[in-house]
């Protein structure tokens, strides 16, 4: 007999799922695999305004009718209290700050974030979240995450009520460093750090589709990431950063950065919480502590998989899936 | 009036010139920057006989006929002392040594250094030279210098009479161990060592064109290199690594892993040398220790260098060069 497991359906709260003629293929696989995303604001033009955050949350929906679409939206400036609030009631729940040039569409980042200190104040206020991409631009690759960890602290000491999520974390550094802190600063985990390191990019040749920001790091930063995942710490929840780019833009003199674990995450993260024996602690992971934090309702309906081998396509909407062309044990049925 | 400088023409003491259409290219164009190069083993099938030898050598002279041609072969195997004769008679000075796996052509490389002493020990006998890719295959990607020691370490003890060359060294764990031994144990600095890290590789966009093995590290292992060389120490010697890959191979798909440095080698070092005060030791670094540690007459023509800037084109020889497209501030006249 087959064997089946499941799951309450997932959550993603951390997804792009880019613009344009990409945006309904991205939108409609991500339904297929998740109940509930949060929407990254990277694309061009940023999600910067009220307007821009209703229109962006119809384009998803118009794509993808069944999927509940949380938004973000960028700080690339200070905004009144009015335009948050207008963004909030347009379906903003958290505001994503990208240092500048640190990764894809940064180019209008902050480079020194006090400067937007007003705004994070009002984010306190509003009881909006703040989504951080925590990497220090100018330090070396392999130190950028923990070097940041300073305007993390103070973040922290200057907004004590604010509720801040440290996006993709993937260092040890950065993860003792989030646990140490109060309830209201939380990480999200993707799936590539989980089971990634620098090996798994420039240890033999090069594998461009394993090329993200942060980067995977050292053997022991992998180590505690999992750790902080399968001991079912509630401050560390799911957000694939899942970022699709075309097999040219990835593989072809562009080496963007971005891995796209949409449509493999969960069959991937069922494995992997298999082999460690924790498979208990997956649904708190993918479809609890985030809810949680975010103050939303955990979701009811339920998604089902089986074990069922299948080979993950060399490319999925025409973009390179995380392990493309490996085997998995587990599908979405 | 324009600023020169005269050099002795350098030798490279580490290069891979290719093999089939793709040689007499890259042949010409080192034989524009080189008096003298030692020619790296890595074909397919590998310069691994007397015959071998003797092919590769005339190979290399039809396309380059000034160029003086030193030979490696490759040790994949176990040789007899009159196949070793006769590879030295044929124009071979060294054998190298590549860990299974370790990089480009290696898959017929050696799982266990001491399943080849035998040869070894002949090689100490006939004095020739030893030369290392040393890298543990199994270790983390920036582990692998470090980890290749111990095997230095023991090849030192037992071969005490043995010229060892530790080659392309690229950390400052390996720099520091190489001081400490004797005189008969040096190493090779290529170009892309002196001024790349991991940064210029994974730090921004990816960077194919600088992805190469060993890799480049951390700041404080470039630093080590440039320390070693610009003090002047005589255990450090030019062999670039050069290692040319088609653009395709490259960017596209496969990930290569090789600098291709030969044609822009010697203005990067004059600008380096220039920068750091040391234009005095250069002629040593490029034409200097390399022969006398090889035990061969220093050259005696002399290269010269005009203050001129230009352009790197995007490809040369249809391979993508270091530092394409930037701009350098010395040209061979």
């Amino acid at each position: 007999m087959q064997q089946e497991l499941s799951l309450i359906l997932p959550d993603d709260f951390h997804i792009h799922l880019r613009q344009g003629r990409d945006l309904a293929n991205y939108a409609k696989s991500a339904a297929l695999q998740f109940g509930r995303v949060l929407a990254m604001p990277n694309t061009e033009p940023p999600i910067n305004s009220p307007e821009a955050v209703k229109k962006y949350k119809e384009e998803i929906l118009a794509a993808a009718p069944n999927l509940e679409v949380l938004l973000t939206f960028k700080l690339n400036k200070n905004y009144t209290e009015q335009e948050l609030l207008d963004m909030k009631k347009n379906g903003a729940v958290a505001a994503k700050y990208y240092p500048l040039g640190v990764t894809t569409n940064s180019q209008d980042g902050i480079s020194k974030i006090e400067d937007i200190y007003p705004t994070i104040e009002l984010l306190e206020k509003l009881d909006l979240v703040l989504c951080l991409h925590g990497e220090e631009p100018e330090a070396f690759c392999l130190d950028r995450e923990r070097e940041f960890l300073k305007h993390l602290e103070k973040l922290c000491k200057t907004f004590p009520n604010l509720r801040i999520v440290l996006e993709h974390v993937s260092s040890a550094d950065a993860v003792e460093f989030v646990k140490k802190l109060p309830q209201n600063v939380a990480a999200t985990v993707t799936v590539h750090h989980l089971i990634l390191t620098l090996n798994d990019i420039v240890g033999d040749s090069l594998c461009p589709q394993n090329f993200c920001k942060p980067l995977p790091k050292f053997p022991k930063d992998k180590a505690a990431v999992r750790e902080a995942v399968f001991s079912g710490n509630k401050k560390f929840f799911l957000g694939t950063d899942s970022a699709p780019h075309s097999l040219e833009k990835k593989e072809c003199l562009c080496g963007a950065a971005g891995v796209y674990s949409a449509p493999v995450a969960i069959p991937i993260l069922i494995e992997e919480f298999e082999n460690e024996n924790k498979l208990n602690l997956l649904s708190d992971f993918v479809a609890g502590y985030g809810a949680d934090f975010y103050k939303i309702p955990r979701q009811t309906k339920k998604a089902t998989y089986a074990k069922e081998e299948w080979q993950i396509p060399k490319t999925i909407d025409g973009a390179v899936p995380l392990r493309a062309g490996q085997t998995l044990k587990w599908k979405a049925k």
